[in-house]
């Protein structure tokens, strides 16, 4: 591993403050944690982080090019987010707008084990976009959240998931909702001659996570859902790894890294890091939804997912976050067939969910962007 | 557990944004997910969070108590993170600022095995602050690495800690650091009487991460650093179950939910939630150091770490981040000697490390609150 990481940071400077030596500060406080003149002899050169550029931004704005040794990070998801935003994330105005990526690093994470060609092939959902919606709410019965998962497979959404915040919670305990949702998913796959998903949800604490994985791979499921910043994200590269499950990440937490002035890019936590960590698919907030996201930001996201990004794979882009119904072909039309557009609460507010669900597939069947 | 629990949230409302819906969007966003309209008969009751106070706090501002079952978190960390924070995260002007415990939920989390009077057990330090400094920097050899833990152990350092971003690169690799390290810390306690402990960072990838406790433990470690933000919060509580080594967090990517506006307040992350999880002290980066914090706020995670929190032990504030040993009385003044001051660069500063330790400790020897 020679080539170096490169990190981009825009630095919003406060009053009198030099960005020549916040990026300094960065390159040192992200490496050694010490100041230059307390160096041993060969560190600085070997291990500091090298200030490859740095220019005006407009205002008080600069934009500084950073890079670090691959020995930094060595081949640690958690270390690699240590370098990227360990202790700065505990100062202020900096915040992390591009990722260059060492092939050897990428080559290490190993990305997305399905990708985009690996959920069609799951799905057999060739040449439109994929359809997917969530199990809710919390405090219904595992019996009752089947019957949703039934007549959401029966009516032809592709991937049905828990709602990230259905854990094992006693009005719905994981093993029961398991069995009792991947049952009827399997029976209304067999009635209607369909491929659905359930997608139970698997984040865990950390001695639970593998015993869900595998209760969810015995059931029969063929994908999961993991909230990468709850469980760690190298919860989902290790996943990938161990049970050959299919993975969607969902973005909870992840928000208040997303600050205007300080914190990472939504298109590169969303989009390059849960896509290196082994995200097949990826729920991002979409635009004009109850989140406050871009269609530009949004668009930039899907493009983090599905372009090049050294050999991985592409992962699917999920929208989600108060999409509806009637505004469904519009997005695919903007976004493209290689979407997972995720609709919940538009679905329910139908009443009939089976129809609910025909009506959305019809929608979009004959979509292209 | 019937006892509900209670989140408090300063929202900042943009114009036109009304205070009551944006408080019943987070009731309904952090529990159910849908639309009050779409719930079927009895969940609204049951599993909606409740509002239970909202009033104006100044300009754009407003306080608001929202109460939520305990069905809603079960008693795991990862869904108590996301229904503290997990799709709020994705949206603007909610600021975290009070939570109010169930005894029952805390109890089931357990806080720190060791707490004050433990890690004092194991140091043998009775009536003073503790002192603990970071070894460093990344690029160094093992050998390199243990001279300097050698060093602080003569000289009365009684924390020795592993720098956060030194995890398993090439130039020193965890098991040869660990190895060193210890024997050093081991070998300098023989020869002046002493009880310093050395914490090797075993924050790791998923499968890693017990390899690297239980080798802690093999290697006669009685604690260790853990950076939960970048492992997942439950992996402390776990390895406090597992291993029963004594436990220190570091702040590493706490910092983007600290947002003026928008986030979690420190004293909640880095107090109460990292001393519910099993940490015996937390590092936090204080005033007037490279950081940003008030000394007001940091006075705020002194009380969340040593004030009453259910039946939980007290953990030791670890005040960090460009603390110098000229001021290290001040502090010991100002915080009381419950805190283990963390003095990393001004050490090094000096050159002769056994000295530089040795005045920092006769220093802070005489000094109480």
């Amino acid at each position: 591993m020679s080539e170096r990481l490169g990190i981009t940071y825009e630095l919003s400077c406060g009053r009198g403050e030099s960005p020549e030596r916040k990026a300094r500060g960065i390159a040192l406080e992200q490496t050694v944690e010490l100041p230059a003149a307390t160096l041993p002899p060969g560190i600085e050169s070997a291990m500091v982080g090298r200030i490859e550029t740095l220019e005006p931004a407009g205002g008080n704005r600069f934009r500084a090019r950073i890079s670090y040794a691959p020995e930094t990070v060595g081949g640690e998801l958690t270390q690699l987010l240590n370098v990227l935003f360990g202790n700065i994330s505990l100062k202020r105005g900096i915040r992390i707008t591009g990722i260059a990526w060492p092939a050897a690093l990428l080559r290490r994470l190993g990305g997305p084990a399905y990708g985009t060609a690996g959920i069609r092939r799951l799905t057999g959902v060739r040449e439109r976009a994929l359809l997917g919606t969530a199990l809710k709410p919390i405090g219904l019965d595992a019996a009752a959240l089947a019957r949703r998962c039934e007549a959401f497979a029966t009516g032809g959404i592709d991937l049905i998931k828990d709602d990230h915040g259905l854990a094992d919670q006693p009005s719905a305990p994981f093993a029961d909702r398991l069995q009792r949702c991947q049952e009827a998913v399997t029976r209304a796959n067999a009635r209607v001659g369909g491929n659905a998903l359930y997608l139970p949800n698997v984040t865990a604490p950390f001695a639970e996570f593998p015993r869900r994985l595998e209760a969810a791979r015995a059931a029969g499921c063929r994908a999961v859902l993991v909230s990468p910043w709850l469980a760690g994200l190298d919860s989902l590269r290790w996943a990938r790894d161990q049970f050959g499950l299919a993975l969607m990440a969902h973005p909870a937490l992840t928000g208040s890294a997303f600050g205007r002035r300080h914190g990472i890019a939504p298109e590169l936590v969303l989009g390059d890091l849960f896509r290196a960590a082994g995200a097949d698919a990826s729920i991002y907030p979409n635009a004009d939804g109850r989140f406050g996201l871009s269609r530009r930001r949004c668009e930039a996201i899907n493009g983090h997912l599905r372009g090049p990004l050294g050999e991985l794979h592409p992962a699917f882009p999920v929208p989600a976050g108060g999409m509806d119904v009637a505004r469904a072909p519009g997005w695919v039309r903007r976004y493209g067939i290689d979407t997972i557009l995720l609709i919940g609460g538009s679905l329910y507010a139908r009443g009939d969910l089976v129809r609910g669900a025909r009506e959305l597939l019809d929608a979009v069947r004959e979509q292209h962007a």
